[in-house]
């Protein structure tokens, strides 16, 4: 039901969470609220019937209304969590259809199109946007799971008008194990184009490289096979989250390409002194 | 106990199994050899005496002793589990120190090298090498764990002449939960290079220009900590490992620059189409 404008920072800050997406990043956090002793009333919804119908078969929804509309209609917080240009394109309209007191949130990778998205709605007081660093290969509600986000690091992002719910939603995250942090949002956008898209397209130029070698998936190692699992993401989803990209990503590119060169240079010329201080250093880096 | 020239391929192929090197890869085969039904005699050797007490210790062997002419006075079978270039200097004396017909074999990530090291020695008929493509970014028999074999996958070559001891050797890999799969030395090399060294090398260079571009391992997801897991693994054996590079890593090397340009030029074009074809591509490759 919904209750006051901003939300206590209780253990149990929203008394309806309505999730809007049911795949792999809403249905688990669906799940893990309805885990969650003192549960929220968690209301789902999804495009797809078939997936409203297995969180509900799940126990991960209590309701799952066909028209997201009605799924908002009592919410105190509503979670979009669809890709990244469908949350961009609800944003607006899930802010007038929910009361007028509900926070709007999101689990998309980028959070200054959230937030454009937010100011040019009026609703920039409303928005809190969430990122949690946990994922899947997989999609879908059959992928989720209660513990995808236990441990993981989530960065939230909101301008200053939003600022007296950020508690709030740290609150929630909090409650389902993970690690909020604030972050402004062009520093978040900034950050995860180093340090999560460059990994990504990585590990696709890696695949790419070895399919194109003639390696089979099942003669890699685990090092191998770490290091092409992103390979098997989601292309729907990264179009999305690629289609204006940042300069720091297509910079990290160059940068990662020019470094690749320089150790096949190093390795013609046989300048092992050099390899071997490239891999102490990372090896330092890594363990930080 | 030495027994016969060529060992059976019962279910306890050899009756004395000396492990020289008791670090990652010999703690484990150490640890899962001696916790089998019916297990054989497990000897260890280490340069490091605190390692050779610590397996004693876990009952990883039945004895360390401190030289390793001792270790492999009894064996049927002696594996080599350390660095490249030592497993290469080691064989030959090894195998004259060992029993006549004990078979030798090891652990190296390359198996031409220790083939030519093996013909070099004139103990080609009682060579069959292995590589286990399993291991850990940590090193020393502390990181050792009885379960590192199980399920993974196990190349084995040898010569024409070793050719009836290789199914001992793959029986005691089947007997940890390994897979064997003989493959010919060359051939095995050319494959590692693609399949296993360039995903390391890409590793390190993610890792040296996400650490230039100031970003810390803590702030990474698990896509980007599965992406540079690898960058910690340990420079000493790398070194070794890329003393003499095949022609086939620099080639990978200069394919994944290439491909990583690729991909920062179709950013720039925003060529979704072609990028989302990419990302299709690797994920059925990965998929497979």
């Amino acid at each position: 039901m919904s209750t006051s404008s901003v939300p206590s920072t209780a253990e149990r800050p929203f008394g309806t969470v309505t999730v809007l997406g049911l795949g792999v990043m809403g249905g688990s956090l669906a799940r893990a609220l309805s885990e969650l002793p003192g549960a929220p009333t968690v209301v789902g919804w999804s495009p797809d019937a078939r997936e409203r119908d297995a969180a509900l078969a799940a126990g991960a929804v209590s309701r799952a209304p066909a028209e997201w509309r009605d799924a908002v209609a009592d919410a105190d917080l509503v979670v979009l969590a669809a890709p990244l240009r469908a949350s961009c394109e609800l944003l607006g309209p899930v802010a007038s259809a929910a009361p007028a007191g509900a926070t709007i949130s999101d689990v998309a990778s980028l959070k200054a199109p959230l937030g454009d998205a937010a100011e040019a709605a009026g609703v920039a007081d409303r928005w809190v946007g969430a990122h949690p660093m946990a994922g899947s290969e997989e999609s879908g509600f059959e992928a989720s799971r209660p513990g995808l986000y236990r441990g993981a690091l989530v960065w939230t992002a909101a301008g200053a008008a939003a600022a007296p719910r950020v508690p709030a939603v740290h609150a929630l995250w909090k409650s389902v194990g993970a690690v909020p942090v604030a972050i402004e949002p062009e520093a978040h956008d900034r950050l995860v184009a180093k340090a999560s898209q460059l990994p990504q397209l990585a590990a696709n130029a890696l695949a790419t490289v070895l399919a194109g070698a003639g390696v089979e998936p099942g003669q890699l190692g685990p090092g191998g096979r770490d290091m092409t699992r992103l390979a098997a993401s989601g292309a729907a989803m990264w179009r999305d989250l690629l289609d204006h990209p940042s300069p720091d990503l297509i910079a990290g590119l160059r940068a990662l390409s020019a470094e690749l060169e320089r150790l096949a240079v190093l390795l013609e010329e046989g300048d092992l002194d050099a390899l071997e201080q490239i891999m102490r250093t990372t090896r330092e880096w890594r363990r930080r």
